[in-house]
């Protein structure tokens, strides 16, 4: 007969995959399991079922576990589209119909990835993809939230806000007669031939993540040294810096916090990187916004689904 | 027998309604009419037919025509949704189809509304409306356009604009924990009750003219001498005066040149307006950009339908 162990689910759901974890009370992995997508905002509910049973049973088989007979101690899903209210009620009606546990619990998604990448330690996470986000907790357990407010109140330095920065140099390149470098890959880029066509291009089936799609091409030339382009990718990384500087200041973060950069947007270039860690790069028109000096980086210790089991596991023992 | 005169029809197709307007060789108007939406890029074909064939109907019998019998010399199609490509050429079979002419011609839409306004003498007409652009004409015929390009890439100073910069606004001070009459209002008006509440009114079923909708609660309360209101509404008058200054200066044109304020947004209060004419408010946190002196503001001559019929005109003169 097996001992009887406590066991905490994390569920990390994203656009495009749904992350499990399932961890002991001792902080240990026994499964891991991955389903669909996961954003509750935007997922049809069937699809959601299937993303979440999926990953679940996965990380079950994998610990020896069925999920029928399985009840944990705690669960805790951080999702995307955690935002609507609305779906994330049904959300956890759904939840709660899939899997047995003592508690319940459902959490933004950079919150997991915060405890995820830090343990609970103090620092701060600073996500770059389509959007962008910046959360940090101190040793008092305070938590702050910088950004996050999708593409039209902010994402500031994100992929979204990275492309269109971009198209609008563009068109700016293309009314002068001046077409350059950056304007013509993001001609290349989109199809277009004139400024409509970037016009039509962009709001024809317009989602924020069409507009990010161009932010690889601003990074490359970055890399390669063109100057328009630095300055573009140089403004997103100072605008990710301001809001690191935001949640370090908000929580009397100490200067030497680790800083954890999350998020597919940190692969479109070195420069773009190194621009965050410790900016060189003076942007035309614009003062020495380069204070705040060099971000200590640190490496993540795991994913966001392990930090929601974390969230889980930490929920149970302060019975919040 | 009636005596044959030379007939020009001018549509102007708008989100809601579609005007018409019949003229004569000596510009003189024989009938008008209206019909229901004719945003070409987002009218159903079958709506835009009936939008169209009702207007020209009403227009062509007010002048004691059948449209069946009628053979105008010219037509000229002012319609927003212009810089739809494909559309526009859907749209132009589909007004081949509907109305005979010796020749077609479509524009955009602020083209129709100069026109109209200026009966093509040289001036700037600045439009604000969910959208804000600027466009002139100068005694050579050169014409130039500022801005128009949509929420995402400019719209400076438009209903969407001083929305869009009101929400932010709003989250600021809910951030601090300090809301104020303009927060308030604001929050009231959307039914929100949190930062998260915001952020769910703006992104559901978002569209650029929800936005717009704050437009007038701003403009209200900047009218009672609220400053915050009165910032936000002294910032978009002055991008609009940007706008105007711009088309100014590219074409060369006089100080003295009459600008004509067409578009819903001017209805959002007296503070408005008069920052736009002659600014005297100074903006927190802002230089004195208050350059540019007070404008010569027109009163518009005519409506866009009929400078669409002008246009009409026009090219069967100029024989473009």
């Amino acid at each position: 007969m097996k001992e009887r162990i406590r066991l905490y689910l994390g569920i990390d759901g994203g656009g495009t995959k749904t992350a499990v974890t399932i961890i002991t009370d001792t902080r240990a992995v026994v499964g891991e399991g991955t389903g669909g997508p996961g954003n509750i905002a935007v997922t049809a509910e069937p699809v959601l079922r299937r993303s979440v049973l999926e990953g679940v049973s996965q990380a079950c088989a994998i610990a020896g576990l069925e999920i029928a007979d399985t009840h944990f101690a705690g669960v805790c899903a951080a999702m995307a589209g955690y935002s609507d209210e609305e779906r994330r009620q049904r959300f956890f009606e759904l939840l709660k119909g899939l899997v047995k546990a003592d508690r319940y619990r459902i959490e933004p998604d950079y919150v997991a990835a915060y405890w995820g990448a830090t343990l609970g330690e103090p620092g701060i996470v600073v996500i770059a993809g389509t959007g962008a986000v910046a959360y940090g907790r101190n040793a008092e357990g305070e938590s702050y939230r910088e950004d996050g407010l999708g593409y039209l109140l902010g994402d500031r330095g994100s992929g979204f806000n990275l492309g269109l920065h971009t198209l609008r140099y563009t068109l700016d390149r293309m009314k002068e007669g001046n077409v350059d470098r950056l304007a013509a890959a993001v001609l290349e880029f989109t199809g277009a031939q004139s400024q409509s066509g970037i016009v039509r291009w962009l709001y024809g089936d317009f989602v924020p993540a069409k507009v990010a799609e161009l932010a690889p091409v601003v990074g490359a030339l970055a890399d390669e040294g063109d100057r328009a382009a630095r300055d573009l990718v140089a403004k997103m990384a100072r605008c990710l810096r301001h809001s690191v500087r935001q949640v370090r200041h908000k929580l009397w973060l100490p200067r030497d916090v680790p800083v954890y950069m999350l998020g597919g947007l940190w692969n479109i270039g070195s420069f773009f990187r190194s621009e965050f860690i410790q900016p060189t790069w003076r942007v035309e028109g614009e003062g020495d916004d380069l204070s705040g000096g060099r971000f200590l980086i640190g490496t993540p210790h795991a994913d966001a689904a392990y930090g929601a089991a974390l969230l889980a596991l930490e929920a149970s023992l302060t019975g919040s």
